[in-house]
């Protein structure tokens, strides 16, 4: 008998999620590698057998023993494309629009992304901090044990910098793994009106390199994205921006074709960056680019629905393309105030055509490859992290079919239990 | 200093949602009332003061208080319309779906509503019992202190009456209230395929008589509801089973227009019914009609949703047209499992157009009325009973605005707390 520090044992499934070291790519999306009556045994916070319950119990003894009662188990999601941190909020913004109001009339009225810049620069790193806990913690509540999370609402340099301290404070203040992502080049800000090629010299020339010392500084993985839209930032500046962050060090990621199929896809695959996020409005020949390169399409279903539109990323054409696809949430005050992946999984499921299975791996192995981590978490294979959900239902489809509420039951965090629902 | 039983104090918005004894009609829909810094007395269960917390701590003296630390409060959540009780789920026929199955192929491998029916005719009354609780346990940690509950998945009397008994042993076990509907005229039964008359003669002649009875036993309101739908029972059947059910003293509900417009809001109008509801195909003379009578037009966005649909309840011609409008979940396990009033006023602000206060009062005073108890649940009003919930957020307006999980922090039946998140 070999000791170890947890057995979870008697999952009805357990969702292994087999990897082989890839993002489950085209077709292919989906293999769950379910193991019926399945347990996981865990140490220093580590996967270390993955089996039968019968075939673990023989071979362990755990200090602590978690029965599944037969619910499902799956791995943690992933959220890989996030908006935290962020000041305030944008309710009446919400309201307005719901009651007819136009875009331009929001903006006028001092709403926007705008409005939240004002607040987060506004704000202090305390604030920031104390203002994002509870995402965090919601999020966790409803499944994520990894997010990436995003500057963008500084959109200057000493607040950019502030959003990225208060990343890492948040990273270690609670259970959720940030991954941090530098994205000065969210929107073009009011100061600089008309101005965009100047404030993109800004970006590359002064910006860039504070989070490159700041990357240093903490020795930590960076990426930087760059919002490519049309009225935003074209394909040629994205271009110069990506191409100053890569000589800089960090990884690359791509918002593009939300809203035009401006070419921000087809750019990020060139330059094998770790992602391109949204697609919606992706054209063929940029969709056929993600069945050769190694850049992860990320899904963000809840924005589509957080406007009320009805088009969203054409998932069936990525697969056939062979492109490997990921999901997460969006999570922001403007488009999308969504903690829950289950959420993002309920819309794959309705309006990007994805089976349960699918969306599932979109939303834990194929996640992690998007934030770079898909060696450490993601799947539940030995040597990987314990990043582990107990599901309050013993069957994987419920998640998706039913939504609105969180199907959850326990959060495992390196081995650890972190919430119960 | 008078002495109550509680005293829930420093709400930051407490909202009353005046009704004057009616619902809100028309385009006067999303009057909240809102006290600032509000409190409320309670005692015997029903509300006996509302005011501001000064004036409330200067006049009452309770065995126990409640700071509600700022947030904000509002009634409990009414869900006029739900498929409780059934057993069972379909999981695997939303996979088949998403996978591109016509419903066709789903009925021949044994799917669709027989298959709900099937299993609830199998399932004993304490099955049926036990496999509804967590549903309704869910409902009321997401705010739902009151709900309709519908038969419908037995389709032959014995299994009708047991789904009637399976309703009262869930109200009286938990609690969240049910208000019962008698639903035989849910769909066909296979056995009588191709016999719709035979069936309604059965519904009209034999279940409608039994439930009549089981309502004089237990003493209790009963709805008759019927799914007046194309391919379903046409509008001429309807009637004829609503006017046998009126005069056997059933209050009545329609299922009209979900897939086409046949003109079941009209005939839920001219017969006086409580309620119409779906309504997402309704002609524009029908939706004329309910400006005119006291029918309740119930929107049920969750379903289209659940669909993946991309048309909705037209909220705003059933305003314009001096309508009452409710929202309800349809809690069912084929087209929308979803316990939540919150996703339903998410929904309803995106794709019904409403503001968060329209949506608050249709989820809340409208929704009461929808079950023929206006007069005592769905707003905050001296004489009503204490159904509140605390949300998690001092802003009502950030409930649609944020969508996918829980706002609802504390809930309180008749004055007592019953769940905490």
């Amino acid at each position: 008998m070999r000791q170890v520090d947890l057995l979870l044992h008697s999952a009805g499934q357990l969702c292994v999620i087999p990897s082989r070291g890839q993002p489950q790519r085209g077709n292919a999306l989906g293999d769950l590698g379910i193991i019926a009556d399945g347990a996981v045994a865990v140490h220093d916070g580590t996967i270390v057998a993955v089996g039968s319950t019968t075939s673990l119990q023989q071979t362990y003894r755990a200090h602590l023993e978690i029965d599944a009662e037969g619910q499902c188990v799956t791995p943690g999601f992933v959220d890989p494309h996030t908006h935290l941190p962020w000041f305030g909020d944008r309710a009446n913004e919400f309201e307005q629009r719901v009651a007819g109001a136009s875009y331009m009339e929001i903006m006028a009225a001092g709403g926007g992304i705008m409005s939240t810049v004002g607040n987060t620069r506004n704000a202090s790193l305390d604030q920031l901090v104390a203002d994002n806990l509870p995402r965090l913690e919601r999020m966790l509540r409803y499944g994520t044990t990894s997010a990436e999370a995003k500057t963008g609402y500084g959109l200057e340099t000493a607040a950019e910098l502030k959003q990225l301290d208060a990343i890492l404070a948040l990273h270690q203040q609670q259970p959720v793994e940030l991954a941090p992502t530098f994205l000065p080049a969210h929107a073009v800000p009011s100061e600089y009106k008309g101005r965009t090629s100047q404030f993109v010299d800004l970006v590359i020339n002064e910006m860039l390199p504070a989070g490159a010392e700041w990357m240093r500084q903490y020795q930590t993985q960076l990426f930087c994205d760059v919002f490519c839209e049309e009225g935003v930032f074209d394909v040629d500046q994205t271009r110069r921006i990506l191409e100053k962050a890569a000589a800089l060090g960090y990884r690359l990621k791509v918002h593009a074709d939300e809203f035009v199929g401006l070419g921000g896809t087809k750019l990020a695959v060139e330059l094998g960056a770790t992602s391109a996020d949204h697609l919606v409005k992706t054209p063929e020949a940029d969709i056929a680019s993600l069945g050769q390169g190694k850049t992860i399409a990320v899904g963000l279903p809840g924005t589509p629905f957080g406007l009320g539109h009805s088009e969203y990323t054409p998932a069936k054409a990525i697969l056939d393309a062979g492109g490997a696809l990921a999901l997460a949430t969006d999570l922001n005050p403007g488009t999308c105030w969504c903690e829950s992946m289950q959420m993002a999984i309920a819309l794959a499921c309705r309006y990007m055509g994805l089976t349960q299975a699918q969306a599932l791996v979109a939303a834990t192995l194929n996640a992690a490859h998007a934030i770079n981590r898909g060696a450490e978490i993601g799947s539940l294979e030995t040597g990987k992290q314990a990043d582990i959900l107990i599901l309050d239902t013993p069957d994987y489809r419920q998640l998706g079919y039913r939504f609105g509420t969180n199907l959850v039951k326990r959060v495992l965090k390196k081995g650890t239990i972190v919430s119960e629902s």
